[in-house]
């Protein structure tokens, strides 16, 4: 257990930014609400999953929508309690301990804002190990805990509650939602014991992103390269180091579709993302895809590009990190593999070797 | 209060079918439906406006979608009462009594057949007087009453609660459900206390219905002219008679939208619609808008044509019948005039002269 400051939410936001892999968020405005939350109510208990009592009530409270919406529609600020307050009221039950539903910008910062506005303490760790576009792609699905009852918050002040019969049911009718009421919108659900967070979560990812943000940023003020000191620290491969030459986006169906190019000295690398970066071809070759960890880093400064912020002329590295183990079995590759999200490549693990 | 059988269903949904101006679901349905559950669970009981306690409670069930759709993906039979307990169990009320949303083929039996079902008397009524495609087209919404909190329930078995800031936006929310789950879905909303029923409700819709049921099948065994019969219950003027020499229609945004052309022996009626027939314009003029009822009749049995139903060749009369007057109130057009579904034509009043 201890407590987070505001002085340590920069390096996270930095940190969960990489490890959302384009997708989770703007970091910028995850930093600030978290700031600006802690600033006014005080710091955040973190407390480690061990230290969760089995009995406890942890709910993930995050952003569902389009990147490229969320970063210029702004929340009003009281979007996530209301979704916390209506999933409670729908659930008879108070929620002891929130958790980020995923690692991402933004939404690893949501819960961290939440708590210091309500002193519920956040636990360590995420239900992804990094950011996924899809609610049901969380490691509650593969443990069979149900993302129902659902509670969605609008800015305009619209909360709906949803029981589904089953996850990806949770995911289609809360993005239509989300789609109806502006593209944005904040969602509690996925209620876990504590009991089951060994199941549902990846457990730390808060801490690590935090060290992550601080390796980048010292290896920054040092002068050495901070793609490196951040793949040191989680066993990343380098798949490119280039300059963004296209980029290809569209918000459709709720989330950001697209596509980018990185050209480096002598190869090229393509990145295709919905939300997040899903698959990277060197040369037309498939060198990495979800759900490994594919992050883009601005070269000089090692802060994350997200895939609604990637602009041409970026200089970028692009690092392959491999994901939670769980998301690499025959189960979890029917969930989050690349062929879900209809391309035609089986999921390819990391090469062994940097460019 | 008097008991509605079997015996009067078919007449019923005949009457509803043709207040429901083309809209509200298949007659036919609705009548299978309500037939159904009266012959397995008994006769329901109907009573008027006046017989109501002023703290009744009162919750209008209805199919909420693309009658294109509802006519080919039949409901299985539990949807309404999984919505009207999804609505209970948020609310913490129980319900007393239930009452059509709309007067229409489908939707004024529905409340019939859960009513057979729960045993709960259904009130004689509607909130419209008629069909309106959008859930916030109701009386209620003039009198400053709720939909929210609305429950929508789906043929899978989800469900989910909606607590909006506006009844249109209840609307949106339940219409992008509906869409995200097969085009047709099942409500229960607006729940209304029996003092409120004077201002949310046309009373004596059913009963209306079942008269105008009969009249036309009075007419058809007498070969007189059902729609004549059916005129002169309720104040119609005859628009058209002729065959429909062209319909085109398509199922986009939860709703069947298109137009249709009847041709008479020297005029040309066109009709436009949104699950309801809207607008009626004869060689080129505006003859009848919404808010009042442009009704389509076969010509040689009365039975009421939707606007999902209409064919090429039908030979068809059509009715224009005056609307509920708060419709036809200012506060009323706003919510249901002509403009508010992009036509360029302000409301038109019926002529008073047949053709």
């Amino acid at each position: 257990m201890r407590e987070v400051g505001t002085e340590e939410i920069a390096d996270i936001a930095r940190g969960a930014g990489i490890l959302g892999t384009g997708g989770g968020g703007d970091p910028y405005i995850g930093r600030l609400l978290a700031e600006t939350a802690i600033e006014r109510h005080g710091p955040v208990t973190l407390v480690t999953v061990d230290e969760v009592a089995p009995d406890a009530v942890v709910v993930p409270v995050a952003m569902l929508g389009a990147p490229t919406v969320s970063q210029e529609k702004l929340p009003n600020g009281t979007e996530t309690l209301a979704a916390l307050r209506a999933l409670e009221e729908a659930t008879g039950v108070e929620a002891t301990h929130l958790v980020p539903i995923e690692i991402g910008g933004m939404n690893s910062l949501i819960p961290l804002a939440l708590a210091a506005e309500t002193g519920l303490p956040v636990v360590d760790g995420d239900a992804m190990g990094r950011a996924f576009p899809e609610a049901q792609m969380v490691l509650p699905t593969l443990a069979g805990i149900p993302t129902s009852p659902m509670a969605v918050a609008d800015d305009k002040g619209n909360t709906l509650v949803l029981r589904t019969v089953s996850n990806l049911w949770a995911e289609r009718i809360a993005r239509a939602a989300c789609v109806a009421t502006g593209c944005s919108v904040y969602t509690a659900d996925t209620v876990m014991t504590g009991g089951q967070l060994a199941d549902g979560l990846v457990a730390g990812t808060i801490t690590l992103a935090g060290r992550l943000g601080a390796a980048a940023r010292t290896a920054r003020a040092e002068h050495t390269d901070p793609a490196t000191a951040v793949a040191e620290l989680v066993g990343g491969v380098r798949l490119a180091t280039g300059k963004v030459v296209d980029v290809h986006r569209t918000t459709t169906g709720g989330f950001a579709r697209g596509g980018a190019t990185i050209a480096g000295t002598d190869t090229e690398l393509r990145l295709s993302f919905q939300n997040e970066y899903l698959l990277a071809e060197r040369d037309g070759e498939v060198v990495a895809t979800t759900p490994d960890l594919i992050c883009v880093l601005e070269t000089d400064t090692g802060e994350p590009v997200t895939t609604e912020s990637m602009r041409y002329g970026n200089r970028v590295t692009v690092l392959g990190i491999p994901g939670d183990p769980r998301w690499r079995t025959p189960a979890g590759l029917e969930i989050v593999g690349p062929r879900y999200f209809g391309y035609q490549s089986d999921y390819q693990p990391l090469p062994d070797r940097q460019v």
